[in-house]
């Protein structure tokens, strides 16, 4: 993840979304130095993510303002835990209070998810990774949070990574040619990988020398030959339709990685919310 | 929703967020001047939102562009439906295609989740209303998301409505004291509504003269009650643990609104992909 | 307001627009370590307004700076009083000075032009409003002003109140079909008001069961007609051509508001100025 | 100026912090295909300034929008006058008015001003310049308006003009010292200026060979015997408490500008509306 | 490069730069509605980069432009020698100039050392690269100048490949364990290279299974004897200290890749300008 | 220069560049808690600029820092010196170092190139000048770097002074009438300088009462002609084709200003590096 520092224009542009043009509610009924205290509490059982996060929302707002964290990223809370303890303005803590745990209750949610998905292949030696499926806007910190839960990354961006895809190979006239041109064109920093969706694309993509293949949307069976065929020269990552349900039968094929849009474009939020006194 | 080109900032945005220092693969192994066709697929049946944003998406990376839209935003698509034709250099369908997918499959899932909603109280009077509890710097678009499922908007921020919480009352002394600061002092385009988590805070409310009454996290029996209670004098809003399940339950108590945070919190995405020919 | 450091971006983009490249005369004239201490003196009796956004000025420039507040926002000063005395580098106070003076000079000039409209229509039970006639960039500032001069704040934006004009109305076909139509889908927290330019349209207003209208533009006598019709039934707001002379005459027929555009866009600057030692 | 594009950032956060999260009131009440027919119309007679800016804002809103201009900046229209005409979506025209006018009232305001100030001075080969007391974020539109009006620009920031002031020279010692200084490590491209408040000092600047000297809250007999002084070597403006009363009787002393804070920081805004048919 | 309508707002604030307040001398000088034709021209020989970037410049000032480009990126050019051809208004010419030919002379300077670079090791096999020496803002151009002068890219960012250096062996405690961990927990598209500058490290990476290694400010000699010692199992990186003169040799000696600083921190700009006519 | 913290986004903004997504090596490989020791060192001799910016780099990354500064901008540093030592989380010295060391560079390259200009001319009286050939971005630092260097500014913006030239004059029909117009419009705070490009046309500036010429691209001849023509009554410039090997020769016929656009465009960054223990 980026340096905190680095990230406080975003966190302020979520606050100016939030405030509009004013708490008008607190600026009329709490006085401007009425103290208060919050706790964050966890109102069922997840994985933490992105509590910095959410302690900066309230350091942006005003300085005067302690904070004691109780849990850190990775921790596993359950309903009832108290995940932070904060003291300042009455006034910050109401107007911050949305902001902060929805930045909360998403960043969990997604390490949450991605933590049932790394446990569910437990023991297989496959990685649970993420896609580019994210929500336009929070990417980096939608991938940390999979980080947190025990996810790898993908590509965080079209530059971090060559994928060569159907329409790419289309336009190269062959798997071997398209795999030629990029490892020819590519930053040596980045491997070349290649999608296939048949069997017979596998073994040309194996035949090319491919490093990578993404097999995309094949069946379990499917799956289990292309391990087969490719033992020993590439390595393999599944991607499309895996669900908590198939995700440990495509683990247990032997692929290396198996890639799960829904981590980030569909992991429900958690239940978080701040009790004041 | 903004007008079109007030988003444009947020849409560039997106695409550095997804292209990074630029999307490698694509550079190296399609050719410049080459042109392609695409189409966005319905890959699941759906309730479509933020179409006009998704095509916003290519129209900024490149002028040369065009674009026939064959649904639009609030029609239900089946599995198999073509949602857009687009004819443009064949680099541009490419390098926009995730940001663009990633809104509309966000958005339509929003619109989607709020018409099952809609549909569970259908004909009983109540509207179902989402909240403040959406994804940072999103929240103008899933709003809007919400409309088009058949929704209803709460405050879009905190200086678009006048909402008393718990803690506001405990500083100014009981609901009572509440209630009259707030109309004493808000805006007068505002309405002044008042939280309550008792049968005996709603009789409260309702003395001080209350118009409208959120009733949060309270059990179907209790809403009925204060439904009874509140009879002619104020409005009621139910917020708290609603679900698909119980949402009719709840509406049929008479209640005016029903606020669901997970309309937009929790909604997943829709399938959605890009075939290009 | 907003909590100071949302404006911190604002604050910064008056400081670049202000010294351009360089404060070219104190860089060469002043040595860097030489220190300084400042006096802020009203040269006219005012009502002082944006002091603590005057001093973040200062704080953006340089840590190194301390400030003492001798009024507070809402302070009526004389001729010759201190506001504040502030020690720091000399050359940020020279380099910070203009920029900082002209935020006070106009905010505490909104603010004294609404208090002697308020106090001119004392005791009448009227209130006295802004409008959204306010200098592009400074509305949320000027709106905190006219709160600081004891004037109410009419809608922030677009989005923070309903109000039907008349080409509204011409564009549902009548003032009840457009009262009816905003009622069904404005949010709920948002009232609705709708504007009259005759005593006819105030009836067909209070027929449609208009809970506010605004009477633009109308003479006292008509005004006066309108309060009868209204009483009991509706709230009524006052606009258009309101000026010192007059505000106390239209205060007198009884209406809720009158609201005055050139509380922003016309408050002449206050004259203050920055003494230093 | 800066050509209009440069402006375009400045005038989308205008129409933000307008639109607030949107025109509810338009959305809910006007038909999205409603095509109208506005215009713009004086209610009072001025110089106009800013109409490009004006029109700007309704570009930026929409693509399909056309406008015809009845007048030119500097022009002066009278009581009843039509300055646009324009077609377009009814929304858009209605959504972008106010963020519109508000821009032509404050420029045209300035213009308006400058101009009865520089009809005062005609043929005293005086010239009225504006100064730096401007409204945060508008000073380039402020100065553009003046120089409509027939005015001159002082330096637009502080990087644009050498002025050595009170607290220059005593950080150097004297006048003369400053001067030395200013003119040792000024860019050549620059012109030094330097500031006196009594004739003693309009001597010692002589003396020092200064080229320009400002006259800073003098007397007229004052300044009338600083023109003697100065005769022939160094050119003379004043500053400071010049108003429409007094700037003929300053003008006749024979110094060659007069600074008026108030040109920028206290014009009224003129009377414009827009009528939609 | 990222497409060109993402580099908009940087072209734009180039413009800001440049043009401060506005181009005074222009602005009086030039009468609104003069047209003009301007040429660029080669005043030395070089190879072009940048050519779309310079021509967008007067596309942001103005719409009503007319270019034709007479070169293309990459094409080598002969003193005297026209790129583009221009008509528009005079001013946007005059005011658009300097950054236009400010974002060209320094591309083109890149390119044209590049070439250089390129052309000295041709045959061998090196390629030569770019590093992430590179002026703050002007990474992606500067890297894509590198490519138009047949280079190749290191790492645009942090983030686009894995980089082992010293410090980091030093804190993993050996170069095997430093290699291990980084392969554990790289994201998969990113190759891990690692640091040597001894030949007893190069024998430690690659016993560590390195796949790169970069060779860091090695003599030719023990370039050479690092080559033999790698043979067919990692690829070589040679970084620090490379001349024109020294960078045959360095070629010669077999390694895959030569990385260059000054290929953007220290090229100098070529000489191209403007004429108008 | 600007005050540091005026120049916080652009750190910030050169900062993202750098890190992309984030600096995974680093993140991987370094545990959060190490803190490290870090110096920069001068591999070369050089003269310093540019020190403040390079720190405030790690300041923005993390507030948990240290650091002592062992010289100033302007000292001269031989090879070997220590220039700055930092102490910190050995994550924030490794992300920052790149950017850090590339201002660092990149200025000090311009301040100490500046400065061989300046000792070539010693004791000549003519003066060395930048121009606003500058790299996008960077202008005001470099022009600051020039500054620390010893040589002085040219304009830094186009609203920084008047350059009547070729065609501007072109458009006003002869010199005469160019100084005429510049001088009748142009703000008083600022000179006006014109271009000539042969001795009859410095002959009719002179006429014309030229305070400034700027002569083009003459020869060392010409320039002394040029100089006798002018003695007395206009200051010259010298711009175009100035190096290392001619400017004392241009310096000694004794011209004022000596403007060199490879101070910025062309100077080499000096070799820095840091050492982390």
């Amino acid at each position: 993840m980026l340096p905190l520092p680095l990230l406080d224009d975003w966190i302020r542009a979520a606050l100016r979304e939030d405030l509009g043009t004013g708490d008008v509610t607190t600026e009329i009924l709490i006085p401007q130095d009425r103290k208060g205290r919050a706790f964050f509490l966890a109102k069922e059982p997840f994985l933490v993510a992105g509590l910095d996060v959410s302690v900066r929302v309230f350091e942006l707002l005003c300085c005067d303002f302690v904070c004691l964290s109780r849990v850190r990223d990775g921790d596993a809370v359950q309903k009832g835990s108290t995940l932070l303890e904060m003291e300042g303005p009455l006034r910050t803590l109401l107007s911050g209070e949305r902001v902060s745990l929805n930045i909360l209750q998403h960043l969990s949610g997604v390490a949450t998810l991605t933590r049932r998905f790394v446990e569910a292949v437990e023991g297989t030696g496959a990685r649970v990774l993420d896609t580019r499926k994210t929500l336009p806007g929070l990417r980096a910190l939608e991938k940390y949070a999979v980080r947190v839960g025990g996810g790898f990354n993908h590509r965080s961006s079209l530059s971090e990574g060559i994928l060569i895809k159907e329409n790419h190979i289309r336009a190269c006239g062959s798997i071997g040619e398209a795999i030629r041109n990029a490892r020819e064109q590519a930053p040596h920093c980045l491997r070349v990988e290649v999608e296939a969706t048949t069997l017979e694309e596998v073994r040309q993509a194996l035949e090319a020398g491919a490093e990578t293949i993404l097999l995309d949307n094949m069946s379990v069976e499917n799956i289990r030959s292309a391990v087969r065929l490719a033992q020993g020269t590439a390595r393999l990552e599944v991607s499309g339709g895996v669900t908590l349900e198939n995700v440990r039968a495509v683990a247990e094929t032997g692929v290396d990685w198996i890639s799960v849009g829904r981590l980030t474009h569909s992991a429900p939020g958690v239940d978080v919310s701040m009790l004041v006194r």
